[in-house]
């Protein structure tokens, strides 16, 4: 039986293709997409994701808005990478329905009380809605089963020295996630800028002719093209959100340290994750961080279901 | 047949330890002790490793004073944790013979030249004295085998947030040592912070009534006692260096990460350990990381090892 997933977001070009990968997995089985800022504004985010989900024929998942911090905006750098629309300017088309008019913090507690064990919350924007959650509901946090992209443990932040960009938009929140939280997997950029797509897959998209696969690749190509001015050397764009989801479908992809993390909310040093030191002892850990990926099985896995859910959509 | 070692200490009670640890070693030959600065002064570490040596009946083991950088004074810290004469104020009486006329880097060049493979290099303080190896011969760094006692990748520093106190008196020198080694292992406080000793232990080596275990206790007593101050929720002392030289003798005590590591040199977070993202997809990767130790066998060795040795020396 597919596992059910929800999958948070700040759609995002590569939120797009977390999307897309989940609606590809037969081991997921995609319940609702959580909307939160970071990328784009949670309005866009929502816009975004609902667009995204008809496009490939699945107005059946629901779509939930976050909350917003007061006087969020998005930073340069982001609508660089993104673009203005979140989605490096690919055209979308609004989708007819709407978002639900539930919470996305309440889904999420209420979704981890029904499901239990057969839920994975796969966040790949800032943490802040699922800190709510663990806020709203002690118990949310004993039963929910996290695999989240964010952070960075033995590279480099690529915001600052030592924050990565998701964790930097609110290190409390993450901080009270990571502390509170009892299986949590971190896919942190270690792994993530291992894993790397360039023009040669995209054309594979273009070349199918669909509505699917051109949205796929225009995107795609435009956050390529702002990698190569941000991180000229990976020579490719790092498939950060959907080796979250990938990761949430098949463990087996990643080698994890256990860890007890934080993420220091003070100093100099604030956004970064890092070990606990007053838990470096402690025999149970409650975080697994990424530290190694299959980036080849991985790749394979990613074109392989992208390509087969792009193909399944309209001709243009 | 026993690897040569050669031994870089700040004696420093926890380099004692490691000295003692390098002797009881059968996997292991002690060539030479190289001594830098750090916990004291290359003079002071000169003169606690000649009349340790001395203790433990090796007057055979040839000791070398390395480089000290000009105004360098021994920090507060480091005198609060390992007392005025390094060994936290148990008596040493001096040796007879004396330092080496040779550099410690001569020393350390020719060994690499000489011994190849065959030779390990186990530095545990501030990474000067190799650097200045590395720079002197270029061959070297392609040559030695290092395990450093030094950094932390996974956790906070110890002197800073991002900070561990050997690679701190030292970045530039670590960072040219990180980036030139092709083959250096990194025990780290990732590490290093899981192996504690207690006053358990230290009363094994006070009730054996000979010179070396009087020493040994009241050295580790000290360090232990500072330990009650620095870091009360470890709940005992951290064994950095004598763990560097253990994974030397016996690597399958740690399990570790591969990854092309660099130290930063500049910004708020000089002085840490973490891995170069420019070389984050390289598929060779120059230095092995610590994660997990194997702390049950690890003091079982230490024990038994250092107990056999302080049992040999004169009765008191």
């Amino acid at each position: 039986m597919a596992r059910k997933l929800i999958l948070d977001v700040d759609t995002g070009i590569d939120d797009a293709l977390a999307i897309a990968y989940a609606l590809a997995s037969p081991e997921l089985e995609l319940i609702g997409v959580t909307c939160t800022y970071g990328n784009v504004e949670v309005d866009q985010a929502v816009r975004n994701s609902l667009a995204i989900l008809e496009l490939f024929g699945r107005r059946d998942i629901p779509v939930y808005a976050g909350p917003q911090p007061d006087g969020f905006e998005v930073m340069e750098i982001s609508q660089f990478i993104h673009g203005v629309n979140g989605v490096g300017e690919a055209p979308l088309y609004d989708a007819e329905r709407s978002v639900e008019p539930a919470s996305a913090v309440d889904f999420m507690v209420r979704a981890a009380h029904h499901y239990g064990d057969d839920l994975v919350i796969v966040p790949v924007g800032p943490l802040t809605t699922v800190a709510a959650a663990v806020e709203q509901d002690p118990a949310f946090a004993e039963r929910a089963h996290i695999v989240c992209m964010g952070g960075a443990l033995t590279v480099p932040g690529n915001v600052t020295a030592y924050a990565e960009a998701n964790i930097n938009q609110d290190p409390d929140g993450a901080d009270r996630v990571f502390r509170a939280c009892k299986d949590i997997t971190m896919i942190g950029l270690d792994v993530t800028l291992q894993t790397l797509l360039t023009v040669v897959e995209s054309e594979e998209w273009e070349k199918l002719n669909t509505a699917g696969g051109d949205f796929l690749a225009k995107a795609t190509n435009y956050y390529i093209k702002a990698y190569e001015t941000t991180a000229p050397h990976l020579g490719g764009c790092g498939l950060h959100d959907p080796l979250a989801v990938a990761v949430a479908a098949d463990p087996t992809l990643v080698s994890t340290l256990p860890i007890n993390l934080k993420v220091d909310t003070d100093g100099p040093t604030r956004g970064r994750t890092i070990g606990d030191e007053m838990c470096l002892n402690d025999p149970v850990k409650s975080a697994h961080v990424a530290i190694d990926v299959d980036v080849e099985r991985f790749l394979a896995e990613f074109m392989q279901r992208l390509t087969g859910l792009a193909r399944e959509t309209p001709v243009v």
